[in-house]
């Protein structure tokens, strides 16, 4: 009996036509699949191999048969637009973005380490960077009959995905219709990331890209656009994804009194040398390497890293391309992309341990926050605070 | 000799013709004229009323005629729009906006006591919150020639005072064309302040208003608008007004390493009680009043208000006007005036002294950073560290 019920389970498991996965990801969750990158591989390359970006999904991998796929386009005068993948493709200019992800709930780990939330343990790597390809939003919505008129009332762009709970909800979620509909915001119906086909675990065929958007309104395969007066009534819309007071817990919170969260604040993180590793005396120098990233388009302007917990500073070079030469700067309000960052600097002849630190500073000179636990929310979403890493330097006697 | 001299200075003092200035201010520095109100002010009213208004000159206050007075808007394809203050009023549709300016250097006195700094010791009241009126920069811009093919090849509106120092340099500064050039920028030439003529002291007869960018932006005594490729090449765009690292010292300071401070980080302080105010016992419960801020129109969506130091917070309550019935929620992107907030609390029954502090939030989930040394800078800009203040907790014998 136990046994029947047991095999019936597993034929009906809705996980089971999930895509394989790089075996060097680590998986925060198997069903549905959460998982980040070991940090250093981040600063290996500007652009994130798609094997490696960091996976957050909230369902089961849907299977869309690219043929038979349907992207409707709802809430406009002229009624429902349905475009397939090929019109997509070939009705509506190309744009490629290079834009940064990262989940809300990045770096939740610190948070927990002050008192425990409710969410996925992520470390510093539930963040990425790839090139997209797709067509513009904008364009879309434009061909579906937005206009002045529309703009009158419409205030957001609720996008629902074709993955689904067992109940049959799909995921979902909202942007203000001035990010969705703007020349500038470059949100993108990505069909392309690096240059290839969309994964099946980044939302093959389609996944909206929003640049300097929060990762959770980036929804992945795509089924249905709907421009409304109103937020997404989803769950994610709703009842997650917003910040909280620390004071503020499961008894007392109203998530109608915070906004759901679009633009993310100034984060940075190191990801060589990572906490617990040992440095020889040797060395003389110690070079730190790491992200920097901000929400809204505003550009890293500046991090500033420190060997002895946050006492004395000193600046990292910054770069936003794999090349030394870096390309023209982007254009005001339109950094969607990180920087990586690294600083060589000399061992403290004395110290037998180091606490790394970094913070970075976005060109509206905001900051993060000194520690975790004022920021500290019950979902652990928002963990921006400076990022610290211990490191023991080791005598080196062999050379004696 | 020495007496001569002396006078011949006193009568050719650029100063003498500043105008009156309400007693209640405190001066900073009075030649330029520098003053800010008492903090409680701030929070007495939405609206800041004009004689209590922070006033930040860099240069004596020029005496304009307003009947020869002329605006002179160059660097446009059909050459230079020069314009009377009449053509201003009547030509252009008049609009009204609620912003608050606020120094780079307001809180700079916290910074001070870190390490010194260059620069003005404000308090906490270098910002102040106006009703603006005037015309939109951007109508006069359209009117000037500025269109889709200047858009091509401008970056910057650059602004000229008609307040100038001994050599006859004016004043200056800039911002992005697409801050100054869009409808939802919002940036006015503005002749009126809280319904009245511009008073001497903040621009007769016309300024740039500037909402969500540093008061520095928002020229005064306004002369010359050019159009241009670059930024103002003036003293206080490139080698002022810009945020280093804490290990930037004077010696190694590289201003070209900084972009121009534009938007402000979000920012919040208490104004009552105050630094060293005394407490009864009696009351049972203390009132804590502030004010908060954040740059580029994102709207503070919350106050933290702490009475131990940091360690546990409460919510503070809101207000976006000065009736209880708020009025309807700035359009996204478009927070340009302060909330002003409130939180009464329970004293602590045990303690003597209670550090109170406050932080807020904005709808990027920005948040202030928790101490002012990591974010000190040479010239004791973009002080937004929490803010802290001590009371007393006095013991009530009288009622025994
Ligand atoms: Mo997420
Ligand atoms: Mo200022």
């Amino acid at each position: 009996e136990d046994m029947k019920k047991q095999q019936s389970v597993k034929t009906s498991d809705p996980y089971s036509s999930d895509p394989e996965r790089h075996p060097v990801l680590r998986v925060n969750n198997l069903k549905p699949f959460n998982a980040e990158p070991p940090p250093e591989i981040l600063s290996d390359s500007y652009i994130t191999p798609s094997a490696f970006f960091f996976k957050r999904n909230h369902l089961p991998v849907p299977q869309v048969d690219p043929a038979s796929y349907r992207l409707h386009v709802e809430g406009l005068p002229g009624g429902t637009l349905t475009l397939t993948l090929e019109e997509l493709k070939t009705r509506f200019p190309k744009h490629t973005v290079t834009a940064t992800l990262q989940c809300a709930g990045n770096r939740r780990s610190e948070m927990n380490k002050v008192k425990l939330v409710k969410g996925l343990n992520w470390g510093i790597a539930a963040i990425s960077n790839a090139t997209w390809g797709g067509a513009k939003l904008r364009d879309v919505l434009l061909a579906a009959g937005y206009g002045p008129e529309v703009a009158q009332w419409a205030r957001h762009v609720q996008f629902e995905g074709l993955d689904k709970d067992v109940t049959g909800t799909a995921y979902g979620s909202s942007i203000p219709i001035n990010k969705a509909a703007s020349e500038e915001g470059d949100v993108l119906l990505a069909y392309e990331m690096n240059g290839e086909e969309l994964p099946a675990d980044h939302g093959f065929p389609i996944r909206v890209v929003v640049p300097g958007t929060v990762g959770a309104r980036n929804v992945k395969w795509l089924g249905r656009i709907v421009v409304s007066a109103q937020e997404s009534s989803s769950h994610w819309q709703q009842n997650d994804y917003k910040g909280f007071s620390p004071g503020t817990d499961w008894d007392t919170v109203d998530f109608r009194s915070a906004p759901a969260i679009q633009e993310l604040p100034v984060q940075s993180a190191i990801t060589s040398p990572q906490d617990g590793a040992a440095l020889d005396r040797s060395a003389d120098s110690v070079t730190v390497k790491g992200y920097a990233v901000s929400g809204g388009g505003r550009e890293v302007i500046r991090v500033d890293v420190s060997l002895d917990g946050g006492r004395t500073w000193q600046v990292a070079r910054l770069r936003s391309a794999d090349q030394p030469d870096a390309p023209d700067l982007p254009p005001l309000g339109r950094a969607w992309a990180w920087k990586l960052w690294e600083v060589t600097a000399p061992l403290p002849p004395e110290a037998q341990e180091l606490e790394i630190v970094c913070k970075a500073v976005d060109n509206s000179y905001n900051v993060q926050p000194d520690t975790v636990s004022p920021i500290w929310n019950l979902r652990g979403v928002l963990s921006n605070a400076w990022h610290r890493v211990k490191v023991k330097v080791r005598e080196d006697h062999g050379a004696e």
